[in-house]
């Protein structure tokens, strides 16, 4: 009975995951979401009792699968090419769940504090990608300025890749190496000197 | 009749700026200002019939005043005199609505549909600020890497500062150096090769 129970939340789950990386927040229809699981509303809502709780159920699965895909780029590549493999990943996901990531980023649902804290906690993997994880973290970690630049650039790559997802006026090659560029000249500037000559 | 009315909204609306500038939306209490305004609860939902649209109207106050303060920088100083003068007035401004800068832009209240559109109403102005009323404007309008990276440099400036305002590890002329150095960094990435030189 347990082990029933399990594969019908996975069940729902991947069904939500599917519906809501498809399309926006408010075009998800709880009702079709029961009909494609062939079970009553009542029953779903006894899994998932909001529309909302089953949302970020599925965001946190979309999430963990990004957090995957970007920080798992071979630690041996040259950081130019882990940043630049890193952003091919992102910008694939981002692709792939265009409609959702949109939504998720502008529409009403991105503050709800538990969607903000699964965006929150994506923002800090990736920081920790860049700075814990990276070649010249011994040198770096500690120094304010670089930290805060490595924030400041995640918002950067948020900023414009949600003007991109809406009017992609770049390829998704000329977007990643805008994005790498900036990444290294913001590198570059909060360095300290000894990089400087690299 | 008419004037008294006008003159009690504008005595709601400053108190209400107050506040809201003062404190996160959500220590804001509408008994308080009902009692601040010598009126009662039912009077002040006369003029403003909900905290929430209250808050929209004394927050789009505040972002006219951003915006003003920001945007009338003298055309004559040289640009990267203006982006100083800009980024301290920006800087001048959250620091001084420090609580309630944190909680527009990270609590529940930021993407309310209508907070929202006032927050991107700010961007689009300092979004024009940069790219219409530059002296570059001629050469760099319709680059699209251009305004794309006007609009990350300015989700680069919301990250930094809304970490250096919940943990000021930088002087406020060090974030403000280091936010107009990483602009003429980014200026220089995207700009054709002629204004690489200068």
């Amino acid at each position: 009975m347990r082990l029933e129970n399990d594969q019908r939340r996975a069940q729902l789950l991947a069904l939500a995951r599917t519906a809501f990386s498809a399309r926006a927040y408010d075009d998800v229809s709880i009702d079709d979401l029961a009909r494609d699981a062939k079970i009553s509303k009542g029953l779903l809502y006894h899994y998932f009792p909001t529309k909302r709780v089953l949302y970020v159920a599925g965001l946190s699965a979309i999430a963990a699968e990004l957090v995957v895909a970007v920080t798992s780029i071979p630690a041996d590549l040259a950081p130019i090419e882990r940043a630049r493999a890193g952003l091919d990943a992102y910008l694939e996901h981002i692709t792939r769940h265009r409609a959702a990531f949109i939504s998720l980023m502008r529409g009403g649902i991105g503050s709800d504090p538990e969607v903000a804290e699964v965006i929150e906690g994506v923002r800090r993997r990736m920081f920790d990608t860049f700075v814990v994880d990276s070649p010249f973290a011994p040198l770096l970690i500690g120094n304010p300025k670089f930290e805060i630049s490595v924030r400041g650039w995640i918002g950067f790559v948020e900023f414009t890749t949600i003007d991109w997802c809406v009017n992609p006026r770049l390829s998704r090659a000329e977007i990643r190496d805008l994005l790498t560029e900036i990444l290294f000249e913001v590198l570059r500037v909060v360095s300290p000197p000894v990089f400087r000559t690299q």
